[in-house]
């Protein structure tokens, strides 16, 4: 499950703006019928066969509401969990648990959704080399849940953001007048911490990129044949990302060629949510 | 196209969130290769066939990093756009085209593929009088956008948030004593301006909830010949919600029962997104 | 008392900014003289006779500052005290109750003045079926706190903002053309669970707007003959409020024509505070 | 009118926040009728006799919403007014001018009544040496703009806040153990551009004050020949506060006996709006 | 140490964003290799002579993390401590003592850097009346901890910000015509609670502010014969602060002038840190 | 100059909090005196040699305030400039450039300190290939300042934060269980971007992580001939950091032994400020 420290630092703002989205005032309905406090439970019930992911931010939407809500688990984030399964009861105020619930299922889910989506992708992969990463193409204001679920899924994460890794594409490599430039420059310029990558799309880009000793060689939207060639001027002299179309076939295709990563931007901006859902809310 | 009250007070901050999420200090790559003012320009192309919505968010943007960027449409929100076909032309500082957008594309694809979606599910309810609604299912910190894009493609926004609109659930009608009692307790509690919703599961529940005069009723989970009996017994003294199920067969046989919307949850939560992308970037 | 839910999300912000507004660095009174936790109480008191409320937020003042002070109730929101009736005690770090003293009563004050104020009008509709609503003509940013105290006083909340009640005036019937036409804007654009209110100067425009199905029909600035006239047309066919001048007289001639609301602005805008005060700051 | 750089940083975020809390999403009314940009005017105008105050502020409301409006005055802050009188022309984006009219006159009215309320109170010290003074029974997140409308209404600001004035009262002489210790602690402790004020019941306090230094002296409630002694004994040695009933019959008697100042709470705690509203607005 | 209200209002936000300037996503090392809790301790050593200040501060740092860290003490603010010295004890999950080393460090260091150097500055002036204080010359977001720190060294501080004390510079001077309209119009404009300030450049205007009754004078870039004059001036009718310079000889030579405070820049902006480091760190 | 970009997301929200932390109500001197818009400049004038850095956020404290005022340089971040130099004339209302003086000349003198001192150990480095770099021991809220001098003043930037470089030290170590197995669960965990850099105390140390194919190996703390060992057994597969201590000796000894990167914390947490201030103010 995540950190306490990026839990407090990051995700908590965004859980409490998306609670004040629900939010704005008050919530009519629980108030108009229960005016005082009352000891209640609900159980948290998987209705889709999938990847559970997100426990821990499910739990904290209560917990901010009041600090006293109590969430037993029965599966971890990662768990495959089928239709019907019980994954948690939660406990507390039986109107924070009216109030809280579509924003904590909202979140789980979502990441749920994305965990169980990359998953599937994941095991196009088995037996080969190949990893999955990820993209910057996630919700607004949703990355730090969609990039956790995409590892508890199976991926990795590809950069998090603009100022965390370097990748130069050909408006960069335009303005900077060649690959080889683009690549001195950002060494020159880039916290030394960070890997170069290029993204490239002809072999003589190929060629220039491991020349000028970019960490990671982006092959973008290359045939077959081309990728193969590219990897034999690579030649181990530079990690290998490729990008896009991860179908059984493609990869099939892809397996031998030593291709280091293969990145999917659909794993975050397109897969549907796992449906899951608060049931038997009683008092205790 | 959203009126500029709403985008001042509510997505500007929203926006500029999802940016300093994407940059956390500078764009390295862009600042590696170009360290002065470029005046540049790029298109929005669309690459799948859609309904485009979000245009003014994606505008937006790039205002936000710098007032001084242009951008011309050739389309505007609902507008159906085909493969290929050009949207808009961005102009401004290169360094500011590319470093807003990922996040720029990333509001745009989301809320064109919701639009998209919802048109699809919107045109099975033609010829028909039923309605089709979204839900609180929505994205966190994404709802203003989302049911935005709702109505864009064609459906009606249900109610905003919990504090706007009143839906008595069986926990709430648990907690107060009955159908009655909870739609009593409502109409004295809330702002007399919203309208009472009553989900019910019974033809028992829904001949209360039309004694306890609820504004709005909602079918949960009934079969067909429930409905035709609830409609019945409901005879046009309340408006008359169902959820869930948008099958073309489904709505096929609602059709002739007089219900007046149906919800659907999945507009929102699992709508792929409308691939679109910025191409040809050239400084001018 | 408040929900949790609503106090920490939409009340704490704004009463550490009401905290931050009066402790710009420190309290340099308190810490000049008391440089060491010290544990003492204080009590709550009443200088005048009235309507308590806000307790809740008074106590909340105090646990902001340090959770672990305790505030012992006597009254509760809603009670009449008189003039020397003690409250409540507060308990924990003398700097404390020092600190935070000014805020807290300037909430408590505040409120209990609208609740005050709002009780007196209620009575004067005692007898009758009309009620008394609240207005948007709230201290800014106190809204939240001054809408509680009307309900707490015995009135009743018109909408809560803009964004959750549509009530057309002269200028949306201009814009849209007419009575009927701006309905149906309302009706096709709005979200499905908002009633739709419309303000009417005229008979001709009472007869529009039961003709477009208003929900609920605004008498505004009527004479008391054009009132019974406009009842006579309306024939229970919408609620109907009245706006303003709420003197004993006119509430006289109002009572039997069966007007459902009349709405009074100066509940929020114009009541004295309630005068309440800490007392007897000791040591223990 | 306020400068520029307070608006920015103190008024700008408080105003922002007044707007979100009167428009959750979006101003439904508005966009229901009017869904493009028309340009149009509306006036202000002046409902009763009084001060006005305020006038940038509501200029602000609406320049928040859109920086194209434009706002013409015919009257300054610190103006009689009398009723039915113009004070000012707003034009720009109709929708705009909906959607900030509550905000801006909920500010407008507010400071407005205070300055006319404060313009009563001052003119009961015409023709003697006592200022009046305003205290922090302000309301919450309203001091800024209250203690500015104090002053254009012809009072004094006594300290801001609880940082930036040190004021000495029982419990805090208590702690310290003596007038004279608490005053010299303060003096050591609070940066030395800070007066020290100090607040006493008796005579015996009186003497300690004086011979401790203290700057200013408050007489708490004395009757008023305790308050002719006192002023014997501190004989032009500190400055001297009077708080509290600023009647005719009191002041009349405060005249002569060399008093500098008189504090009151009830101009910002307890004066009615003035009431103004923005009529004939229409296209242009 | 530091009162728990200045920490919760103005401190925390200022710590809270200091750690989402180090951890904008995760702390990448820590989760690398340590995915589940774990108890441990380290040890806070000086690594250098001076006066420890901060450490309240520093402990907070990891509480906001995980409000169950404890911190044991076995220094307190202003202590002296010596190279090698154990000042303090941390325990809590060693993934927060871990993520929060640097930021605790970086303010803890910061601010006994500045003690110590103004506690170093201060030995200069024993044995005269004079007494040091700090200027707003401070780093930007740090001004609430390094005015702190200058206390703890044996400083005071001068007014905390432009709104909460009166300096009246040439060009206010030039701006009201003269000293004496300049001070006239701060007495009538500003709080009564505020000193009025005049900085003064030659023996005219020191008569002018003594006949100004300013309440301080501040000697500005003076010759000492100069100083001299101005202090018969003067005649003990008004506080005298002198600027900057503050060496061994200098200050030998203000002793006898009877100048009441010198105050000094480099207090704040350019006093190095004191050297202190967390060590052996352990599982426990 | 800094990019627009990370000037608005980044610096404004910062530089706005300083100017609040100076201005919590108002420029109480400066309103005194200037109640209306007066149109001024005033020079920036060097008062000792050094090289400037920060002008672009010395114009953004004044634009902040007014964006009508101008900046006129005749100088750019990383010129040398010496004492007397004139280096800009800023122009606009006097009262904004009064009210932003001392917020823009702390961030301005600060940030040129930096510069200055970095451009001192910079020049100790010529004529070999080790680069200088910074640390995380920067000042609380002004990293994104003190890195930009680092740079400005020619040295290099480590990692912005714990979030985007990994940097396995002892602890991390230990945790693992080995260097060997802490490299791998880092490649495993941390986004496949950034390079693995460890902290190696001993030979051994050494060997294990040229093994376990560290990206970067730091040296800490070890003596010349040892230095001269690890390097031997690097032997160009990993980039070499050595930490602290750099003086002229230290760094006449390391040149021909083929370190890359040398660090130093003193570059931000213990430079001097530059001396640099606003003179002739006038009206023009």
């Amino acid at each position: 499950m995540y950190d306490n420290t990026t839990m407090r630092l990051q995700m908590d703002p965004l859980i409490l703006s998306a609670l004040r989205e629900d939010i704005t005032s008050e919530d009519v309905s629980t108030n108009s019928v229960m005016r005082d406090y009352a000891l209640g439970e609900v159980y948290l019930i998987a209705k889709e066969d999938g990847i559970v992911c997100g426990l821990t931010v499910f739990e904290r939407v209560f917990k901010l509401l009041d600090e006293n809500t109590v969430v037993e688990f029965e599966a971890k984030d990662g768990d495959s969990v089928s239709v019907g399964q019980k994954l948690a009861t939660v406990r507390g105020d039986i109107r924070v648990l009216l109030s809280g619930e579509r924003t904590a299922l909202n979140y789980l889910q979502r990441m749920s959704g994305v965990a169980t989506y990359t998953s599937k992708v994941a095991k196009l992969l088995e037996g080969s080399n190949i990893k999955l990463l990820d993209t910057r193409k996630t919700t607004p204001n949703n990355r730090i849940f969609e990039k956790y679920a995409v590892r508890v899924g199976g991926g990795n994460n590809h950069r998090y953001n603009l100022s965390d890794g370097v990748l130069l594409k050909d408006n960069h490599i335009g303005a900077a007048g060649s690959v080889k430039k683009a690549v001195e420059m950002a060494k020159e310029y880039a916290p030394f911490v960070r890997k170069i990558e290029v993204e490239v799309e002809t072999l003589d880009m190929v060629r220039e990129a491991v020349e000028a000793k970019a960490d990671i060689i982006m092959l973008d939207n290359m045939k077959h044949d081309t990728i193969r060639e590219a990897m034999e001027i690579i030649d181990g002299r530079a990690e290998v990302e490729v990008s896009g179309n991860v179908t059984k076939e493609n990869i099939e295709k892809l397996k031998d060629l030593g291709v280091d990563y293969i990145s999917s931007g659909a794993l975050t901006h397109s897969s549907p949510i796992l449906d899951l859902s608060l049931k038997n809310l009683h008092a205790i």
